[in-house]
């Protein structure tokens, strides 16, 4: 199965990365650009015979691998055999 | 306007970090993680009045700055307002 997740700050958390590209943004002249926050994204391929198996490894994988659930938030985009 | 942009390593070049995460899982115990391939996500605002302009000024900003046009590709993929 193929599975795209995603891995976002939590909203209250500041994202000084994020405002260092805005700020980037309106130097180079893009004036319009108000806010950015970045994340990242995983690709994942993984053998499962169930959707359900395959989604509950993922969840156990982000808690534990992908994100720091203190801070950050996962999504399971996508999932597909 | 409300922008989701994907920035992802162009399918033949080497993901080393990807790889660590994918050993990094087989070695928690998920063997059933058979690659992992890492990009980045960007949230953005920003003013435009009109959907097109949004992904003109969107397009320029993944050229020049969010990704490097050499090896990662870039996609728009939502945009609302």
């Amino acid at each position: 199965m193929r599975a795209l997740v995603h891995v976002t700050l939590k909203k209250d958390v500041l994202d000084p990365q994020g405002k260092a590209i805005q700020k980037a943004s309106a130097s180079l002249g893009y004036d319009a650009v108000k806010s950015v926050r970045q994340g990242k994204i995983f690709e994942i391929e993984l053998d499962a015979a169930e959707r359900q198996e395959a989604e509950a490894q993922l969840g156990e994988l982000c808690e534990k691998l992908l994100a720091n659930p203190v801070i950050e938030d996962y999504t399971i985009v996508s999932l597909e055999s």
